[in-house]
């Protein structure tokens, strides 16, 4: 048996730690909301910062909200390479001795020592789409892209959490060489 | 049974008509030879251009030797976005309807209505390869990258010649979607 989800496409993009959020818009600034994304309370902010690595930068990155303990940085293995950068694939919040970056904003500039990723490919699923799919949290399965660029991802990580909304994410290199984009069906085969 | 084929990581890359050689380098130009690729014959050129789209441009494209009957322009699909175009996922060499671009060189510059495309992946055998593997000119492949990032590639369309040497290309959104790069070790595996 198959399950479908569905599948959200992640540009680069950044989340800040307060602390940096005061650094990089000035004292006692706070992020506000530009869109509500598929997981519940999260959002993409109107604020956005420059990334600058040894070898090349991208302006307008989008913050991702709310505030999180520390900045982490998500990026693809092709901006990586624009970037001058050799980030891990790890999933989110798993920083410890990850590729380092500046961060540029309007009222400051930081450089942190880790915090850039390349995500690893994931789902979240809702503690109830868990359950009616058999699956469990940090599983690892294969799934399938249909299509002329037709691909099967493995190692796709489970997150299972009453407070997800079920959605895989991928990032853009993913989906480009799958031809995929946000929306689309992707099928759990294993 | 499964078979093992060397993959090789094609970046953005044009191939050109003599025609437009010389009205980019200049009247009687020939490309010169930088190195030998993988498949008889084949070479990367000294010589590169800047292709620019409706949103951006590259500068230093290789250009790919010898020259052909039709100016190519082959990109990822990451790169289309840079561009700003929206090249459909062909063959090598069935260019029609395909985007348009122009292109740049030292001594002149010019816009092509079609020839740029997004190669879609392949794997050249030579004869004796396909023959050994049971495989036909056209056959639709599936190929595994291992690794954190494995993934199966569908679609993998077979090109059979006495004169191609046994290579999978893909491009560098898939090559970085799997974490592969030139030199690892494909499996065919149906």
């Amino acid at each position: 048996m198959t399950f479908k989800v569905p599948v959200g496409v992640s540009a680069r993009h950044i989340h800040l730690a307060q602390e940096h959020v005061e650094r990089l818009f000035g004292p006692g600034a706070e992020l506000t909301v530009f869109k509500p994304l598929s997981q519940p309370g999260q959002y993409a902010a109107n604020e956005t910062v420059e990334v600058t690595g040894p070898k090349g930068s991208f302006g307008k990155v989008r913050i991702l909200g709310p505030v999180r303990k520390r900045t982490q940085l998500e990026v693809s293995r092709t901006d990586a390479f624009t970037l001058g950068i050799n980030p891990p694939v790890r999933e989110s919040g798993d920083i410890a001795g990850s590729a380092g970056i500046t961060i540029k904003g309007p009222a400051g500039e930081i450089a942190i020592e880790e915090g850039v990723i390349v995500a690893a490919r994931h789902i979240h699923f809702h503690t109830s789409d868990a359950e009616r799919m058999g699956i469990a949290d940090k599983q690892r399965l294969s799934v399938r892209l249909h299509g002329e660029r037709g691909v099967i991802l493995e190692n796709v990580i489970a997150r299972v959490s009453p407070e997800f909304a079920l959605d895989m994410h991928i990032d853009t290199d993913e989906a480009n060489a799958a031809g995929a984009k946000t929306g689309d069906e992707a099928e759990i085969i294993g």
